[in-house]
C-alpha cells in the first residue's frame, strides 16, 4: 500500500484515482476538487492545500490539462513542492511540454523529490477500463517505484528513457495519429471524387500496407460522418502546438506536423474544435472542394 | 480450365503466370518475353505477335510497368485489340492511371471485349506466395469471370466498383502508404532529436492509435537503416504522380500527397531512387537537420 496524492480528478483522473483507491492504496485528494465527495466515499482523505496534501504522501500524481497547470500545481504558493517530504516521487501523467518537463524535474529533485513523466494514451475509455498505454521517462529507480501503480491504471507500459522521454514519446504519438488521420482523409477524398465507394476502398486496404488503427477507427468515422468525440480537435491542436514549440526549441523542421496544425487551427476557427479529430477530413474536403458525403 | 494470354512476365508477372499454369490453365505468352523459355517448360504456348496471342485466348492479362505500356500493348500495331475475339476479357493488373483506364475499357468494349482493372499490392513476395491483395474494377460479370483466376494469384480480393475503381483504390493505397511513411519519419526524427530512443518509442506506440503496418515494417527499417528494396522510391514517385495527375484532372487538391511527391523527387535527384521507400526518412532528415542515425 502506497500513500498517493492525486491532483486533477477530471474525465481521465477520476477513474484513474478510483482504480488506485480500489486497489487498496491510501488516496489523498484536494477538498477543492469537484470529485472530492465521490472519492471520499471510497476512503480518500481530503486536504485544503496542495502543500498539505504533498506533505502527507509518498507519491504525488498529477493529471491536469497542460504545462502551465503542472507548473502552478508544483511550484505555486502552497503548491506541491512547498510541502514536499524528502524522497517523495512526483509522477506527472498529464500530456505537456517535454522540455518544460526536464526543468520541472530538476526543480523537484532540487527540493529533495524524484520525478517521472508518464503521459498516457487510450482516452476516457482506457482510463475507465484501466487499459491505458503509459509512456514513462525518468530514472530506473523512479520508474520501478511507479510501475506497480501504473499496472493498476494501464496495460501497455514502456520506460522510454530519462525524464522528458515519456512526454517526447506522447508527442510522437500525437504527430503520427494526426498525420495518419490526414493521410486517410486525403486518400478517401481522392477515391470518392474519382467515383469509387470510400467504404469499399477502406475495406480493401485494411489488410495491406496501408492498414492502420486510424484507417480502421477514424476512417470508419469519416465514412459514417460520426464526429462525436472521441478525442477533440482542440486537444489535438494543443498537442501539435507542443510538437512545433519543441521542434523550434530543438531547431527542427516538422513540415507535415505544421500543415496538420493549420488544419486543426482552421477547424477551431470554423467552430468545429469540439468535434472528434477524425473531422480533420472536413478541412481537407474544403481544400479539395469535394466531400465524402457528396 | 481457361485459355489465358499473359503479357508482362517481369518480377511480378512471372510468378503470377506460373501460378496460373500450375493451376492447370492453358497459358499463352509472347515469344519475345525473356521468361518465355521458362514458362514454356510449364506448358505455355508462345506467339510471335500480341494480336495472335489475343486471338487464341478467352482472357488476356496485362502486368506491365505504366499507362503508356498498357496503351501500346492493347492498341498498338498487332496489339491485343487487333486480334481480339468477341467476348474476350482483358484484365489489366498493372498499376496505371484510373482515368486512362476508363478510356481503355471503352475502346476494348467497342472492339467486342470486356475489361477489368485489377492492380495488386503485396510486391514480389506476395506474387510468389500467391497472397497478393487484388483491387478490382469492372462489371459484375467481368469480375465473376476473373475471380477464379484472382484466387490463384492472391488472397484479399475486393470488387471495388466499376471500371477504374481498382486503379483508384490502388492510388489511394499508395497515397496512404507514402504519407504514413512520412508521418512515422517525422515523428521518429522529433523523438530522436529530443533525446528519446526511436526504437523504444516505436515499440511503445505499436499497441495504440499510432500503430500501423508502416510503423511496424518501415519504422523498423528507418531505425535499422535498412533501405534495400522492398519497394523502390522511383516506383512510389510514379504512383504519386498518377495520384496528382488524377487529382488535377478531377479538379482536386491533395496537399500532403504533393509534399510527399517532392520528397520522393528530391530523393531521385539525390541518386537514391533505387532505395526502399522507407528511405523517405532521409529526405525528412535533411530538411530537419537531424538524422535518426546521429
Amino acid at each position: 500500500m502506497t500513500t498517493i496524492g492525486f491532483i486533477g480528478l477530471g474525465i481521465m483522473g477520476k477513474p484513474m484515482a478510483t482504480h488506485l483507491a480500489r486497489a487498496g492504496h491510501d488516496l489523498h485528494i484536494s477538498n477543492a476538487s469537484g470529485a472530492a465527495a465521490e472519492l471520499k466515499g471510497l476512503g480518500a482523505r481530503g486536504h485544503d492545500s496542495l502543500s498539505d496534501l504533498a506533505a502527507a504522501c509518498e507519491v504525488v500524481i498529477l493529471m491536469v490539462p497542460d504545462t502551465p497547470e503542472v507548473e502552478s500545481v508544483l511550484f505555486g504558493d502552497d503548491g506541491v513542492v512547498a510541502g514536499l517530504a524528502p524522497g517523495t516521487l512526483v509522477i506527472d501523467m498529464s500530456s505537456i511540454d517535454p522540455i518544460a518537463t526536464r526543468d520541472f524535474a530538476g526543480r523537484v529533485r532540487a527540493a529533495g523529490g524524484d520525478y517521472v513523466d508518464a503521459p498516457v494514451s487510450g482516452g476516457e475509455v482506457g482510463a475507465k477500463a484501466a487499459t491505458l498505454t503509459i509512456m514513462a521517462g525518468g530514472s530506473a529507480e523512479g520508474f520501478a517505484r511507479a510501475l506497480p501503480l501504473f499496472k493498476v491504471m494501464g496495460g501497455n507500459i514502456t520506460h522510454i528513457g530519462d525524464v522528458g522521454a515519456g512526454q517526447t514519446c506522447k508527442v510522437a504519438n500525437q504527430i503520427i495519429v494526426a498525420l495518419n488521420i490526414a493521410a486517410v482523409g486525403e486518400a478517401l477524398i481522392f477515391a470518392s471524387k474519382a467515383g469509387a465507394d470510400p467504404a469499399r476502398v477502406r475495406e480493401a486496404l485494411l489488410g495491406g500496407f496501408a492498414s492502420s488503427k486510424v484507417l480502421e477507427v477514424h476512417g470508419e468515422r469519416m465514412i459514417e460522418r460520426n464526429f462525436d468525440p472521441g478525442f477533440r480537435m482542440d486537444l489535438h491542436l494543443k498537442d501539435l502546438s507542443l510538437a512545433l514549440q519543441g521542434a523550434e526549441a530543438l531547431g527542427l523542421s516538422l513540415p507535415q506536423t505544421a500543415f496538420c496544425k493549420q488544419l486543426l487551427a482552421s477547424a477551431r476557427e470554423a467552430g468545429e474544435g469540439d468535434l472528434d479529430h477524425s473531422a480533420m477530413v472536413r478541412q481537407l474536403e474544403r481544400l479539395a472542394g469535394h466531400s465524402l458525403a457528396d
